[in-house]
């Protein structure tokens, strides 16, 4: 694959990742969950191993939990969807005694890097978004049975659900200590799911979240924190006839089943290889190419093809953006090629759509997924197209109107194709399409730009005039071009990178989703830089511990 | 006035506040603005004084702004929309040769607290949206003639006006050199405007705000930075057509003139005391009350009193909650109470809402904006209506609903009450009303409350039913729980408690507004406190100086 820009120096500096994070698992792995189906209704009991943490360090006491037990739940809810269409209601329990979920661990976060957690936080607010959009989405409805106490992380997950119902037992409340125990925020989607979700009015969110024991009994249910409190003696028949009515209501049909490809991507000292992605990244630049390949083949009418390019790949392309969030934080510049028959991605693109089955929409659905995940990894993209076997077109192209900007040599051999998953299936957080998005000041352009699209392919002379394309060059000036705005990206502040990015890439309108991801999560990160929450005297810092915090009372 | 949280520790612990910062200012005392007025038209010249930064340490070359700077703009809007109602068209420019505006002092920022800069930048934005308030409510069009480079905030005023023009004269630029040089956002506004308002191609944003040096001339004008670029030689005859149209355009009529009152609080070593405002605070408990009084005396009608209750009233508010903002970081709690006669409260609401003139208009505007100012103040508020004298009606009422909680006591004698000011007109930054923000759960409960209004006071258990009070307490327990409830706030971390009331404070949907206030501002707080900007190695920091910044490479 060309590489103008990484491969002189690909060998300087490189070395093996310190043990890479392993996104992929399997229900016979889980260490923290556990799966069971019955007709309609899939059970998840969170059973968290204490004894199994992410890293060494804390034990994952009372079902708290941390990324390994936030990576088997993503699974659990992928693989729900993919490999248990008959399942129309997810029920989440536990099997402790008095306690559902206590939330995140906070010793884990005591000893997290502000990197981490802040990716830590962003993947488990997409889980749990997830969680949401498979309900919406795909039949799919999710209940939580909170049969003892949930806390903050863990009622984050009920208020990720359809419905919440809590044991009336006279101890087991709903609550967020965040503020008053730890001074951080609910930021798993916690305060805005509260009063944009729920609709908890917000003088009463504010008592609840300041509130560090919590609400229960029938004050929970007035202010609408959960839809029931149950006794104990009713539980389970009541969570049966709640998951059964909810399964009910669910129109969407999912499947056929099929069972999600396995990836075990190879890990180099510099590279992860997947059989359709690879990231390979340079740690002297930090600067990283991923590479996405075309399908290799002709796509079959309604395949259910576990292997098949609409699937694997893009399933390859989630596994490989963690591995870049997670494994390696110093990478910030990203250069996204596309190398492969352009006309076999629309060719793939065509069947998926026209296909028949549950199971081809939920891959378009990953699609879509993937492609926020994209447009939510804090990294500066460039796509580039500067080789005859460039293939931004369809669901490839929209990397390139994700990205920050898009480079394109100008040759007569090098172009772009629109296809249907440009066409308005694939939105981005904002509810925009990434056309949308990218022509948010003349909408009516959207619609100009995918008539040419049928058409056919657009050279970049054109794709440069109808704003596809941010710089084109000649062969000329093409590769100095990149490689100085490559180092000149490289060179810049990180953080106002990241900044500058959520801001230019969420234009257009905000919901709910954005609003997770642009606004309580930039105070979450402001708040995990204070001193007040993980200075040396803070609160989360000192948690467990017999000090008292000390607070720097300024407010801003 | 009782105040049983406050009054007992008042004398612990006071101070005499370090020359409070002065938000009152006058033409005649202009040190760096320059207002002309020729009929529709009104010229104000940036023409700033290096030798009078708003506190010593650094110089304010090349139409560089700080506080004291950006006070005088705002209240040069200000008293155009009062002042001079024949003016329809305001037109930006400076007196020197080659520049226009080169932004906030870089100086000036490398010397401030966290607390001073988050509150400058939140101070700036607000008065670039009263210039936007002002065009789209009051008939006042802005155009910003930049006949010089105009970098970073100056771009930001740009931005805000409703057309800016550039001198082409091959080297002046429009630029946001904030990321690339500084390692932090164009932040008050200019991200969200650039994309949001003005709808530049967010990938060319990208490239626009990564490129220290600006863009010129033709381009500027292509990418859509400035609606126009123009030769010297056509400057003055091209401006003066261009404001001449945005002129003819407006629609709005102000007016009669109305010179603003001059407040002139007393400042006492616990307190800013006007006339119908008190801000007394103790710095021992960290607490505060803020107390409005209503007005004195009823109504007249089409009264064109400077010193109104209606006006002068809301002025007050805003300059105390100025004071509070900038000379008291460390009073993070406030209590808001209101005494007088309610129904003069909504004879005066009714009166203004009745009046026949485009400056009662403008004083219900300033009402509005005085209401989000407070919406936007970092600080907890909780209402407080514990006497019979209290009097949270109308326009005062409001005060209650944008409070984080409402705290009354349930006696015969007390009783909240609704005028024409809550009926939709005093909009948040969402768009809603606060009585929409607080039902947003059930918007036909707005509609409800409103008419019950209509048939006279409320008192407190009605009220508490209605869902305006957030706690009603007996005299037995209201002392108790309001002083437990204020402690425990007060005992919070402040960081935290801005964060969650940023969240729950703006439930519902985003605008340009919530966008600037809510997720641009929140990623620079984050970006402020980040070593790569503000660390002993930062690029803020040793902005000027001959190092190198240092950065962090990773990436969040």
């Amino acid at each position: 694959m060309a590489n103008p820009v990484v491969t002189k120096r690909r060998f300087v500096g490189t070395h093996v990742p310190m043990e890479p994070t392993r996104f992929e698992t399997h229900p016979s792995k889980y260490k923290h969950w556990r799966l069971s189906v019955d007709g309609e209704v899939a059970t998840v009991v969170m059973a968290v191993d204490a004894d199994h943490p992410h890293k060494p360090g804390y034990e994952l006491k009372l079902n708290s939990y941390d990324l390994s037990v936030d990576i088997e739940l993503a699974d659990v809810i992928q693989r729900l969807r993919f490999e248990h269409p008959t399942v129309k209601t997810v029920v989440f329990t536990a099997d402790l005694d008095r306690v559902f979920c206590s939330g995140a661990n906070i010793y884990m976060l005591g000893l997290s890097s502000h990197s981490f957690k802040v990716n830590f936080c962003k993947f488990t607010n997409e889980t749990r978004l997830y969680l949401e959009d498979a309900s919406a989405e795909s039949g799919l409805a999710s209940l939580c049975a909170c049969k003892g106490t949930t806390a903050g992380g863990g009622y984050e997950l009920a208020l990720a659900c359809d419905e919440t119902v809590l044991v009336d037992d006279g101890s087991s409340a709903v609550s967020f200590p965040e503020t008053p125990l730890l001074a951080v925020l609910p930021g798993t989607g916690g305060l805005t799911r509260l009063v944009d979700k729920r609709k908890v009015r917000r003088d009463r969110a504010d008592v609840f979240c300041t509130t560090a024991e919590g609400i229960k009994g029938k004050r929970a249910k007035d202010w609408g924190l959960v839809e029931d409190v149950i006794s104990r003696t009713k539980w389970d028949e009541t969570v049966k006839a709640r998951a059964g009515k909810l399964a009910a209501k669910q129109t969407v049909a999912r499947g056929p089943a099929v069972e999600l490809p396995e990836l075990a991507p190879k890990i180099t000292a510099t590279s992860f290889v997947y059989k359709y992605v690879e990231l390979a990244y340079d740690k002297a630049t930090r600067t990283a190419q991923l590479t996405v390949k075309g399908p290799d083949a002709a796509p079959q009418a309604d395949s259910l093809d576990p292997n098949q390019w609409s699937l694997r790949a893009f399933c390859e392309l989630d596994d490989a953006l963690l591995h870049l969030r997670f494994d390696l934080s110093d990478i910030g510049m990203v250069l996204v090629r596309t190398v492969g028959d352009a006309a076999q991605v629309l060719a793939h693109d065509a069947a998926l759509a026209a296909a028949k089955t549950g199971f081809a929409r939920e891959v378009r659905l990953l699609q879509k997924r993937v492609l926020k995940r994209f447009d939510n990894t804090a990294r500066s993209f460039y796509a580039v197209a500067d080789a005859p076997t460039s293939c931004f077109a369809g669901s490839l192209l929209e990397l390139a109107l994700g990205a920050d900007r898009f480079y394109a040599l100008l040759d007569d051999k090098i172009s772009v194709a629109l296809s249907v998953a440009n066409e308005g299936f694939n939105t981005t957080h904002t509810g925009l399409s990434r056309l949308g998005a990218r022509f948010y000041g003349e909408p009516e352009r959207v619609g100009k730009v995918i008539a040419r699209g049928k058409e056919g392919p657009i050279d970049v002379e054109e794709a440069e005039a109808l704003g596809i394309v941010t710089v084109a060059a000649d062969d000329i000036d093409f590769a100095d071009e990149l490689r100085i705005a490559v180092e000149e990206r490289a060179s810049l502040s990180p953080d106002a990178l990241t900044g500058m990015e959520a801001s230019l890439r969420f234009v257009g309108p905000e919901t709910m989703e954005t609003k997770i991801f642009g606004r309580l999560s930039a105070w979450q990160n402001w708040i995990f830089t204070r001193a007040n929450s993980t200075g040396e005297h803070g609160a989360l810092t000192l948690y467990g511990r017999p000090e008292r915090p000390q607070f720097q009372w300024n407010r801003t």
